[in-house]
């Protein structure tokens, strides 16, 4: 633990950075009992966790699972990641008990877009903020890679498939080798043998009927739903026509979507282990084929394995540290509008052994419980299994003005609404009051009182950006006392539940999110929507969790629709499967998969001298 | 160090890696004299190295530069990086002669495509193998980042420019803030601004011509250069038309390029330091303006200083070892016909230092001496003033019967024509003969006396893919004897000279490499191709040194021209700017910039079992 001096006026989040010199990563690992064959350094700051921690402590206990989400956001933020630190930081350096905050690696897009970073602020923040910020271990890329690499895979098979015939195919994918000139399936075809029943080890045996299935995915160009990704905000990427001036092949319009909201990024932020995530690749869905409709799978295409050899990395944890010198594990990336946004079910199974049964594991969900919280419990928890303790739901004065149009009470709707939202999962709830410098008392009571009154176990205020984890120590208590299991049984929660069952068909799931959660009084789709979800019924893919793309900016679909709007309508515009993630994908409205920059982006910001001094991120 | 035992027959290249457990890499590091706070470890086996080294040792004398290259070489590739590491393992580890091999780091396109990995093979290799051929510690990913970061900014202002007019851009690019309502200009405005000779620092103070030429960076579409690019075998990515579907924006035709083919590569490959960097791309050149037809650089879009953020810890090299132990140095990107291909400048004269001046950098530049090693010379040494000591050819039986059409003595042709062009740079030049199982004595006897006849030094049979650095200690004695003063002299080389000045104009250095060493008869050029050439020359370019981008399947830009063509033609097809690497690219017949994946491209073998084993990798 570090003993923090906070200065007055707070200085820069990047300053701060600097000024503090961060603890050796090995002196944060060594007091969760991480032993050193268990961390790899990458350099003297931040070290990648191996999964055999979780085999070695499969019989602890867990500790306690705290979720921190939010109100519906202004587009700045309400300041969920300060939350997650400040709780943290209270925890483990003033309250003396153990705790690990599990946060989302930023994404580069946003971090030089309109956004800045995400590393906290202030007192409550990760350093050294600029690693954070930037690449970190490489998670984000190597998920990138992984991605692309599937990609360009399906349309180079495409492309063979079309120039070539059966004999020519047969010849360059099982090519005579060595003396006898034997042919032999590669490790690559053995997934898609097997889907096809076919057991024969020699490719000579195989029936013409065998053959032909074996050597034609037969992709429907029209089916195709996997795009390339780039952790990058490039608004002209999104609608992209490929295969231009080629000899041979066709063009065809596809389109980038931002690395961390890709399925990829799911499939590592919801694997158990690295036999989970090998498997999970293997059945992501590219499309299907031109007759009969069949699902191609990545699989099919043989690459599945190179993508988790690929990942094999990424899937390890990164361990950092707060300011005051409390461990933070970074994992999977964020976006949970367009995402499922969380952190990994690995870095915070692994934080709970770590924090031993007393402990606290600080997590948080993007942007508002509308869909953060909400994707968070009914995928993310439905996958893991874990179960939360309490939730905080960070609330500011400024963003229910905003709500309100300038007047708090008419704004007090959203968090109130929010509040009863995170109640229908029977979890203790706790709102945070983010406090600003010009809030005045009035306005804090009145929050404080819309809160209890909406149901919350407790609304208290926080001060950890001005002043670190000391500024949250009342909510820490307040975190205790929701943990404890007379609190639990008090407040009749009941004990966590989820909003529906895997047996709910996916409209009846969708309508449940949308009526219960968003407040919506009716749901519509389009033909295509609904064509998409009787195909996927019959696919069998009905048990799946929902996880909505949807604005972050309104309860509803509408971005311009503040506090909390009745009477409106969510229309489901299309549905994506992500079989690999587990999850299907309704999406709400218009929404972009790959954001654009603003005019005055962050980059204009953004220097290094020639010491290598970083001037203007944050 | 560490004593192999080698197996014949010599199990896979991955399976002597993973056979092998390295070395702590601080082990590595330690001899060299690397001090502790100078190394940043990823994980336990390989770390980037500061470049603080390099000041600390400014007066220390330079060891000698050896450079390795090689014949015209078939698909598979004849064995250099073998021969760099063989060569290095003899000196370090059986000669007992400081030694450091510098080499690039592999693209995952070809590790996954169809070349495999690029680490060495056999007992001549850097281990763990899978680590270097897998992401390493990210410089391509963050190359890639860098890259794309600029091709994003630039699309954005000229979408943002064509929507707003001149008030709105200026309300916009430099907003009125705090409480004054004082504008401000951005860091990253300064470079355009000071190019425009504006000096005030209230943009309110901007004449109406001014404030014009500041806001409107009106650039051409039709002059855009920069492309996007990815590091995976991609064909449907080299021609892609963007921002369709937009409502503001216009579509575009551009493409991708394989990351380690991109400039921002070279700068990094070229760069003598982080300030050198940092300016270097800013210069990049990414088109020109509407009116005047004024270039427009990474500095006018006001994104140079994030890229230079963005490239920080790329700018490192990275330490690994050899299977004997021996040190390995890897930076920078391969891929010399399209680029310049060669390891980077910071970790040649990193190595040269730390060797110390009786040691030996073992370096290498892809494919034949036409490219990779007239690059090496024209453009790299150039631009850091190294000196090599000698040059190391690489020939092998088997691709010269191949030039020779199955005759060897008719393929000899090609291995005395890399000599001799060799010989024009007056460095030490020595064969290394890769030998390999099925070489008749008649044919290495025949190979040695071509060599010699053609000038060489010394030709020398080398075994090190069996035996390790044992197999090449004639080889490191012969390259000793090389670099001895007296030889030199006896030789008659008088030192290492470059092969045109920086005076002679474009035209006169391109037909310089295509008479002087593809052996061409005549130049020609396309009208596209002329007039940049003239704008370039008229632009201030004439001073670069040219980086031709050439099959490196032929001398001639034919592939199916074997041996050594005569009376052939060079056809200059476009010419490109790279202002930031400082080098002009005249593009020499069909090549392409980002390759395809083959009908069984090596992803078919590759997989992790659920303890991380990897299998298929080579």
């Amino acid at each position: 633990m570090r003993r923090l001096r906070c200065r007055t006026p707070v200085p820069s989040d990047l300053h701060i950075s600097q000024s503090l010199k961060p603890l050796q990563i090995s002196r944060i690992a060594k007091p969760l009992g991480i032993l050193p064959q268990e961390m790899d350094s990458y350099g003297p700051y931040k070290c990648k966790i191996h999964l055999s921690v979780l085999n070695r402590m499969s019989c602890a206990k867990d500790g306690n699972y705290i979720l921190v989400t939010g109100i519906t956001p202004t587009p700045l933020g309400e300041g969920k990641t300060t939350v997650v630190l400040g709780l943290s930081q209270a925890f483990g350096a003033h309250l003396g008990i153990p705790t690990i905050a599990t946060l989302r690696q930023p994404s580069q897009g946003p971090t030089f877009g309109m956004k800045g970073g995400a590393a906290g602020g202030g007192y409550s923040q990760v350093i050294p903020m600029e690693d954070f910020n930037l690449h970190l271990t490489g998670d984000i890329h190597a998920v990138g890679a992984a991605n692309n690499l599937l990609a360009a895979a399906l349309d180079t098979r495409m492309l063979h498939e079309s120039n070539l015939s059966n004999e020519q195919l047969f010849d360059k994918l099982c090519p005579r080798r060595g003396t006898l000139g034997k042919r032999t399936f590669a490790r690559g075809m053995l997934g898609r043998l097997q889907k096809l029943g076919i057991s024969h080890e020699d490719p000579d045996s195989l029936t013409p009927e065998e053959r032909q299935a074996f050597l034609r995915l037969d992709v429907d160009p029209q089916s195709i739903s996997w795009k390339r990704v780039l952790d990058v905000c490039d608004r002209m990427l999104r609608v992209v026509e490929v295969g231009r001036g080629l000899k041979e092949g066709r063009p065809r319009d596809t389109g980038f979507d931002i690395s961390v909201a890709s399925e990829v990024m799911a499939v590592m932020a919801l694997a158990s282990d690295l036999g989970d995530l090998r498997a999970r690749l293997g059945r992501i869905v590219v499309g299907s084929s031109h007759t009969g409709g069949r699902e191609v799978t990545a699989e099919d295409v043989g690459c599945a394995g190179a993508m988790a050899v690929l990942l094999k990395d990424a899937l390890k944890p990164t361990l950092m540290q707060s300011v005051e010198g409390t461990p933070v594990l970074v994992h999977a990336g964020p976006f949970a509008n367009i995402a499922h946004g969380a952190s990994s079910v690995i870095a915070d199974r692994m934080g709970l052994k770590l924090v031993g049964e007393r402990g606290y594991v600080i997590t948080e969900a993007g942007f508002g419980a509308d869909i953060g919280m909400e994707k968070f419990f009914n995928v993310k928890c439905r996958s893991s299994g874990l179960k939360p303790g309490a939730v905080v739901i960070v609330a500011t004065v400024r963003a229910l003005k905003h709500h309100g149009r300038g007047v708090l009470q008419q704004g007090l709707c959203n968090l109130e609404h929010h509040i009863r939202s995170a109640l229908k999962f029977r979890v203790p709830t706790i709102v945070a009051i983010n406090r600003f410098p010009g809030d005045s008392r009035d306005d804090i009571e009145c929050l404080k009182s819309a809160s209890l009154g909406a149901g919350a176990l407790a609304a208290v205020e926080c001060s950890h950006w001005e002043e670190g984890g000391r500024g949250a120590v009342d909510l820490a208590k307040a975190v205790e006392a929701a943990c404890t299991p007379e609190a639990a049984s008090k407040d009749q929660t009941g004990g966590f539940t989820l909003l529906y069952p895997n047996e709910l068909p996916l409209r009846g799931k969708i309508e449940r999110v949308a009526k219960d959660i968003y407040g919506a009084e009716s749901v519509t789709y389009s033909s295509l929507a609904l064509n998409r979800l009787n195909a996927l019924e019959s696919a069998g893919y009905g048990h799946f969790p929902v996880c909505c793309a949807k604005t972050h900016l309104s309860l509803s679909t509408d971005p311009t629709k503040l506090g909390a709007p009745k009477s409106f309508t969510v229309d489901v515009r299309d549905v994506k499967l992500s079989a690999g993630a587990g999850f299907v994908t309704p999406v709400l409205g218009d929404i972009m998969t790959i954001p654009g920059l603003p005019v005055r982006p962050i980059y204009f910001d953004v220097d290094i001298d020639k010491d290598g001094k970083i001037e203007g991120l944050f």
